[in-house]
C-alpha cells in the first residue's frame, strides 16, 4: 500500500477536488424527516441510547451515499458518536467500512493526545485502514499540548501502518489565541508546533512532496494560513472553518500550493445540514440528500473558481 | 447530589488517604495467569477482539474488587479501552458502573478537547455518574492547547451535572517541557494555563474550598507542583507519575495544603501489575490481586508518612 499522503493525493486527483466532507452528526440539527416521534427531546442523557444510534446510522449512511462519488475524504468528528455510548461507536465502527468500500478516505478527528503507551494505544486502536486497526482511520488528528515526545508513538504507527496524522497547529476559533498565540522566543506558540511537525513531515515525504505527518490550521486566520504555507513547506494542511464558521474559498486559497495541492478544506455542517441554510431551503427537511450534493458541488466549484485548487485536473 | 469537589473530599476522607489508582490496561503486561492460550500475541491488530476484551473485563474487574474498598476514586485511562474497539469500549462502560456500585468515583482520563458544540459532545457523553450519561463520568480530563472557549462547554456540564474535570497543566513526560516550559509575557505557558485553571475553579468554590475544576500536573517536577499549588489555591490537583515514573511520596508532599487536602496521588502500573516489581515479585503472576493489594496499602503508607495526607483522619 501506497504512503497515505500519497494516497491522499490519488484521491484528491481522481475527484478533482481537495474538498473533505466532515461528520459532525448534531443531533439537534438532524432532518426532522428521519426521527421517529419523539426522538428529538433525548439529545442529552442515557434515555433510548440505541434509538438514537439508529438515526445516527441513517442520517451518516446517507451523507456518505452522496459524497462518495464527490470527495475523496470524509472527517469523523468522534466525540457525536461517543455521546451516544457504546451504540454510538458501533455505528461509527461500521461507517468507516461502509466509507472506505465507497472509496473514501477516513480521518478520523479524536484530538487525541497523551503520554507513551497511552499514546501508543490510541495510535494503534486508531490508525490503519482495513484489518491493521479496530477503528480503521486512514488519519487521527492529534493534540500537541503534551509535546515532541507523546507524538512520537503515533508518527511510528503512522509510519508502521502507511496511515497519516494531523497536528493541531492554530485552530479557528477566538480562544484558540489564548495560548497558541502567546508569543515565545520571538515567535507565537503556534509557530513553535509548527516547526515541529515540519520537522516530522519532512522525515518521511512521498512521491507527492509532503509528509504524512500534517498540520491542522483554521480557515478563520487567512494571514497565518500564508505564513504556516509558508513554514511548513512539507506539510500538507487540514484547514477546518470553511462555511458555518464564515471562512470563504478567498479565505482558505493561501493554504494551496501554486499547482492545488497541499491543503484539505473541511466543510462539516454547511454541507451536513445544508438543508437548513438559506440557499437550500427550496430542498427542505425530506430532500437534505439532494441539499448535501448542491453544496457539496457549489463548494468544490468555488474552490475550482477561487483558489490553486483550479489547477488539479480530474485524472 | 452534592458538587463533586465535596464528593471527592468526603471520599477522601472516608477512606482516609489521596490515592487514587489509575486503571491502565496494557495487555503485555498482563498476569500470564488469566490470558487464555495463544492471546499473548494479539496485543494489536483486530484479530479476537472479543476475546481480548473478555480478558480486559477480568483483569479489570479484579483491580476494582481490590482497590474499592483502600481507596476513593480510580481513574481508567480511555486509550487502553479504545484499542479493543466496540467490544473494549462496552467492557469499559460495564466497569464504570461497577466501580460506582463499589462506591468509587470514576474519573475517565481521555484528555479530550475540542470546539463548541463537539466539546459539549464529549462533556454530555462522559460527565455525569449513574443514568444522567452514557460513560457515567465523575470527572473527565481536559487538554487546554484550543484556549479557554473550548473549555465552556465542559464547565457547563459538569456543573449542570455535578462533576468535575481536570485540565492538562504540566505534564509528567520529559517532552512536556517542549510547548508548556516556552516563556511568554514573563512566565512559562504551563503559568498561563494554570492562571485560567484556576479562575474557572474559584468560580464554583465547594464546602471543602477547592472547585469542581482541577488540575493535571506530573509529580515528576517537584519544584513546580510547588509553585502551581501556592499558583492555583482554589484548584485541587490530580497528579500523576508516582511509581513506574520515579516519583516518591516526598516528591509530591508540595502538592498538598497542610490539612491534607488539595491533591489525589494517582498511581497506574506501579500498583496494577505490582506482581511485576521486584518489591512484590514473591506474589508472582497467579496473586496478582494480592500484590495489587499490598502495593496499595504500601503507597498509602508511604503518603501519610512523608506528606501533609498524614492529616486526613479516616472517618
Amino acid at each position: 500500500m501506497e504512503q497515505f499522503i500519497d494516497r491522499l493525493e490519488r484521491s484528491i486527483v481522481r475527484r478533482g477536488t481537495p474538498v473533505v466532507v466532515g461528520i459532525d452528526p448534531h443531533l439537534p440539527l438532524f432532518p426532522e424527516s428521519i426521527l421517529p416521534p419523539g426522538l428529538a427531546a433525548t439529545d442529552s442523557g442515557v434515555r433510548d441510547l440505541q434509538k438514537v444510534a439508529a438515526v445516527l446510522w441513517t442520517f451518516c449512511r446517507g451523507v456518505l451515499d452522496v459524497v462518495s462519488g464527490l470527495v475523496p475524504a470524509v472527517k469523523f468528528q468522534l466525540a457525536f458518536f461517543e455521546q451516544i455510548g457504546p451504540p454510538g461507536l458501533l455505528v461509527l465502527s461500521d461507517l468507516v467500512r461502509q466509507a472506505h468500500d465507497a472509496g473514501l478516505l477516513v480521518i478520523l478527528d479524536g484530538k487525541r493526545g497523551d503520554i507513551g503507551s497511552t499514546a501508543l494505544a490510541y495510535a494503534e486502536g486508531m490508525l490503519g485502514a482495513g484489518e491493521s486497526s479496530p477503528w480503521g482511520g486512514d488519519a487521527l488528528t492529534v493534540n500537541p499540548y503534551l509535546g515532541d515526545d507523546s507524538l512520537e508513538p503515533f508518527v511510528q504507527t503512522a509510519n508502521q501502518r502507511r496511515a497519516g496524522m494531523f497536528v493541531l497547529v492554530k485552530t479557528s476559533n477566538p480562544g484558540g489565541r489564548r495560548f497558541q498565540d502567546l508569543v515565545a522566543e520571538g515567535k507565537p506558540i503556534y509557530r513553535h508546533v509548527a516547526a515541529m511537525v515540519e520537522q516530522l513531515a519532512a522525515k518521511q515525504i512521498g512521491r507527492c512532496g509532503y509528509g504524512d505527518v500534517g498540520g491542522v490550521v483554521g480557515a478563520t486566520y487567512r494571514e497565518q494560513l500564508a505564513e504556516l504555507r509558508e513554514a511548513m513547506p512539507h506539510t500538507w494542511l487540514l484547514v477546518p472553518g470553511y462555511g458555518s464558521q464564515g471562512a470563504t474559498a478567498v479565505d482558505v486559497a493561501p493554504a494551496f500550493d501554486p499547482r492545488g495541492r497541499g491543503a484539505i478544506i473541511n466543510n462539516s455542517r454547511a454541507i451536513i445540514f445544508a438543508f437548513r441554510r438559506k440557499e437550500y431551503e427550496r430542498f427542505g427537511s425530506r430532500r437534505w440528500q439532494e441539499a448535501i450534493e448542491a453544496a457539496t458541488r457549489d463548494m468544490i466549484a468555488e474552490l475550482r473558481a477561487e483558489t490553486p485548487a483550479g489547477n488539479i485536473r480530474q485524472e
